[in-house]
């Protein structure tokens, strides 16, 4: 699961390369993919590991059963190629399967349609990461290919797998097509999860917004308005990837499946939704928190002003009848010392009357 | 009538469920929907309560009546399969009826047209609460699924309902489509009631913009933004979804009754304009009230800067003839005490020339 | 002339009640709808008032004259249903000219052509308030419903009332469509007039922005931001409203009538871009009055700080002296009380040298 | 050449006239029209001023001559009729003529096209005015319509009368359709010319906004930001224009000049491009200076809060030992004196290490 | 390669030129263009430098071979012409071809297709600065012009002459469209180096923006703005220029370069959509900065007036007995001084227990 700028750093080591070209792992060893191929009909069920390429060659595509083909990790240039071939995969597709930065969308390639997805989910920094997953259908089988390796934890695909091998429910009385349809659903229903976390996030923002805040705050915020950026640019382009998957040119879905991408399609735009409501939230809190900075501030300023401009003038009369001239008259008067009290009183209460006209007490 | 976090949570526990899945309610007792039967014709008016999905199974559609079945709550799984069955209803729509998060829309499923809506209110603390009403049409029966139950108190089709049973206008006279129309034409109407509330709160931000605010204020301010947001967020697709019924594949609708679907997305426009107005009023309110802000800041600053500026010298000047040195000449000047008063009248003299010259008194 | 809010709460009374509904006036007497009757053909003109509905239906519409039937007053349910009966309108087109919240548009009724405007002013307080015209239109007549009363002062429709009483000029040679688009043009051409005095506001706030504000300017920019938004409300449904006009189905307009209205659609489009305009000008000079405000308080807190960071060491150090220890020997130096202000004078040099290098003097 | 206030002064005076409507001057001898014919072929160039409306009547339009008619001044009512008799022109063609605050816009009147632009130039105190240019084009000859008289001085199309005059290039050989491309190109040419103007305008605002700025700085960002306003006004409907012309009913421009205007949309599209570029660069420059001043308020408030931190508690601490009372032990202490400096150096210590902390100093 | 200003300014010495005009060099000498031809065929590769015009007109087209015609430097007049007519080239697009301030765009002259593009770079300063390259492409060969001359350093196109040289690859057995699909694709991979290098400036910006700042962040700031301003006005029209290659009318383009083309549009969308993600990027990091700042001089301001606050009035008390009255009788008491103390002891308290309660403590 690569950040943002390892993705794009990937990308720019093949500027000046040809197109379709896959760049060959650094670290070939731990790059290995792993294979797990998933046969099922309405009755029957098996999994199996394929090590290498040349396993894949012998499978029999004429058993009427249905195939999913699972790849964890998409640089084993070797077993890319080796799959590419077997699919009839046009060598851009197969670019686009090894290069993780791309944008969600649905591309026809004749025979098979190419869906690219991302799963995303929050790390444990509250940073939204981005795990591709692309999605490869044909008439014979259906190809997943997901960046990160099986190792790497719980898989939004998991209950997927688990309820094809249980059995129950029409998963496996379907075709490839369905399937497809439930893999992009699980994954969008998995939004759902992550955009109530940040909920969550953004509602602890508002409710410190009208109260003070500190740098803790302001580095949450920040990273909240990434996220929403983050997110806004991983969702808006799903809605294209559904309407490609809809209207893609071999009619490779069912009518019944159709209507199953119409919701598909209905989920996103909610998911779509509860993204700009968070995100115009999250201004709207910012905003106000900083309309109450402006408050803050103004009363603090006031507090000062009406303090000083008390204590500033009485000071300077005390000043003055603390100089040690040879010749003040007042000093020896026998109500000098009253005298300044009462001009002092005088002057306390005309600033009073001032302040209060001026609504500053 | 669930707040925006709680619908969010029940869309979550839906995640790697299959879709049309309804999830067994958790508190069964106390979800026990109602359906109430409002069978009706030109001459003839009755209700009756159905208890169980049996009885609705009994229900004799070629009387020629127009059939209104009322369902208040949406988490009897049992009814609501029993209903999708009677209705030949598709299990998506059924999946969406049950959860109360959906965006409103019309949506064709062949025979049926599901229409999804929010009825909005205010609650106590100012918040705006939605409760989803799903209304599914075809030519034998019209179903309303409310979210909330019959016991909460007043509901925005009640009206209707009592203008079924005086008898009274073209409602009697009618058909299901008509019906609808009424149904959505009610809820619609009901928005205006609702932007007049918002607006009212909108109208006290604005007087209190031009002075001072305190927390209260803005917190007023910021409950508005949200109830904006939502509002948008809730009105807008109502455009779509009114559009929805007057473009529906089956010419369900008369075409007098396209005449009022014309007006009814006319109002649709009206209260969405209204919110926009007041979207723009408010922001305009809070810009002023930060300029406002930034003014009071400055003549704040203003005051305490020309007070000191008197203070400062003159205190300096007064400290001056408050050293003990053994030898400070013009201490014993015989008109030492009077130079410094013109000393320091020149000094105040020459700051107000300044100041005034500064137009900052 | 109903205020915006006024508006509002009539729209809400009828929230519950059917499609087409008049709400009986609450207060029957005032509301008295008052009916002219203009007649006129290339070399005749009469004009009578109309006292009730009976006469309205006496009307021969056979004599090839051109009609105009002004109503003055919308709260006359008795008389707006006569009409209604007398032009064949339909019960929602009779509701929308008796609710004074319309936005401004042109509805197509078969025969009938409903177009609704506002003619909008600005009232001595400098708001905008809009008055509600609509036209009804078809082959036989042509009926304008205005909301204010005849006794209301002076009207935008009065000089082309005057036109026809004269006969100079083509109006009184030209049938209904013509006079209904030199309606239109009269109310389009007040907008530019309404536009000017807008704008004369809008320059007196440019003026001021540059400079210091109070809180009347800010009340003033409150104003007209609150104008602006209510003009932008209230001129772009007007480009839908002639664009409705023009594509009207039922050929309502001759060919040169079609001309006319493409240049009344011009004169709308310059008066709307002139609202952008003025718009834009008044976001811009608040975004320049608010970096003045910061520029101004800039510059007072530095004179503020310079003041301060002057005499606060100073007048330390003279208080040091000021102490009456009983041992301190410098007060009984020779030279001591020169020492003090070479001291002093060299940190005010020293200071003048750090503040002449920040670039604060 | 009007100010925005003149023209729509003259707007208003014709509200309530009729369609076509030519406001008779009130300066009649002032604004006197001049009418230049220029009448050349591939060999051939004629230039004479006509001095009323009858010599354009006796104009032989059949000998095959390319006609360019100038007039120069358009308050010339006579003129302006005996032109549009001479032309066929419609009356609201002559009427847009006459008021010189149209948008740009191209409109097909059957026989004539009618294009509006503006030349827009920078005055010497920096604002930009415009100057209406109207072209009137039909297949016997072309007339344009410039607002201000040929005395004004150098006037845009001047460069392209010299061509003619001299007789090289293409510009003798072609028709009155590639001259019309001409001018317009001429006068978007001219738009490059003011928009590099007002880009060194915003170069100096952008130079000055890092640093402080001062009243003449605002003066001129407002100045900025006006002319950007009234330029995107301008130039926007030039992109209207020109497809107008490009698509006029009447296939009045050979497919070679299509070409040419092609190229003129293009660099209409460029101008625009140039103008959404400084408008950027300006709200830009404006942001970052804010954001500036908020930097420098945060210094200088340091600067003093820092200082004043320093001397308060120290100036209380020789005011305590100032006072007078009888019985003040400490002063009679043999190192009292010393023991305050000592409090006073361990209070500065303590300060300076609680700002060091702090990150103040 | 030109900066902004320079471009506009020689876009402006040809306003009054007529269409299609080339501008004599100023500098003829340096402007020399240099002329490679690179001639291939699968199994045939050569390159030579051509001197003049006329051998140009010697190349033997008929030969089956491929050839690039790399053109450096725009400025050499004849040679431009020379090419136009070699080409049949409409002198718009040799004008467009020699002014560098062209949007990128294709556009089709019949025959040849005419395709401008901006390598863009980021120079030392840091500044995006653009160099032009326009492509020329028919049925018989394919001319690049680049702005700046060969000896201008790497080149990069460099990497497809050194392929093509070296004969790997498809390449050298490809003809003219495929060539010009990898001389678009090679422009465009170099976007995404670029944009990663002004996201690494980003990042700078970000990693600032939470702490305070200086000028020297502000600078970076606006010339990060400046640079995400000047790459959507670039990279913006991009996406039209693909799709106006990919329908170009003639079929330029065979099939299999054509899903070539979809995914060079894919990799715009991805350039595209990271520079609006670091755009909104900066803008959150700006926004979150200038809260930052508000909130640390509502801290300084607290300082300062928590400070002031509890001094202020203790310097007035000791200032009082540091009076010089005769007579006052408080100097005298033998607990006056320990009276002082207790006093001002609770004034701080008092202080102190406000300020807990105002949460300024």
């Amino acid at each position: 699961m690569a950040s943002w700028k390892q993705r794009k750093r990937a990308r720019n080591l093949k500027a000046g390369q040809p197109p379709g070209y896959l760049a060959p792992s650094e670290k070939p060893e731990s790059d290995r993919a792993k294979v797990f191929i998933l046969e099922f009909s309405a009755d029957s069920f098996a999994q199996r590991e394929v090590s290498d390429a040349a396993a894949l060659r012998q499978i029999d595509f004429s058993d009427g059963r249905v195939r999913w083909i699972n790849v964890f990790g998409v640089r084993d240039v070797a077993l890319l190629q080796a799959l590419g071939e077997l699919l009839g995969l046009h060598a851009l597709a197969l670019e686009d399967i090894a290069t993780t930065d791309q944008r969600p969308r649905a591309e026809d390639y004749g025979d098979n349609l190419h869906i690219v997805m991302r799963d995303l989910k929050a790390d444990d920094a509250g940073n939204i990461v981005a795990n591709q997953i692309s999605i490869v259908l044909n008439r014979r089988m259906l190809v997943t290919f997901q960046e990160v390796g099986a190792a790497a934890g719980p898989d939004v695909l998991d209950p997927l797998r688990e309820k094809l091998r249980v059995g129950a429910g029409v998963l496996r009385a379907s075709r490839e097509d369905y399937l497809a349809y439930r893999i992009v659903d699980a994954v969008i229903d998995n939004y759902f999860v992550l955009v109530e976390r940040v909920g969550d996030g953004i509602d602890r923002i508002q409710e410190q917004a009208l109260g003070e805040s500190d740098a803790a705050f302001l580095e949450e915020a920040h990273q909240m308005r990434r996220n929403m950026i983050f997110l806004k640019r991983s969702l808006w382009p799903v809605r294209g990837m559904v309407f490609g998957m809809r209207h893609s040119e071999d009619a490779l879905f069912t009518e019944s499946t159709q209507l199953f991408l119409r919701d598909a399609a209905e989920h996103v735009e909610q998911v779509v939704d509860s993204v700009e409501m968070l995100n115009e939230s999250l201004t709207s809190a910012l905003d106000i928190h900083l309309t109450g900075n402006g408050n803050r501030l103004n009363e603090t300023m006031r507090v000062l002003t009406v303090m000083s401009a008390f204590f500033i003038p009485l000071t300077f009369i005390v000043g003055v009848y603390g100089m040690n001239f040879a010749h003040m008259p007042e000093l020896s008067w026998r109500y000098g010392y009253l005298g300044v009290w009462v001009v002092m009183l005088g002057v306390t209460a005309g600033l009073l009357a001032y302040f209060r006209r001026r609504r500053w007490m």
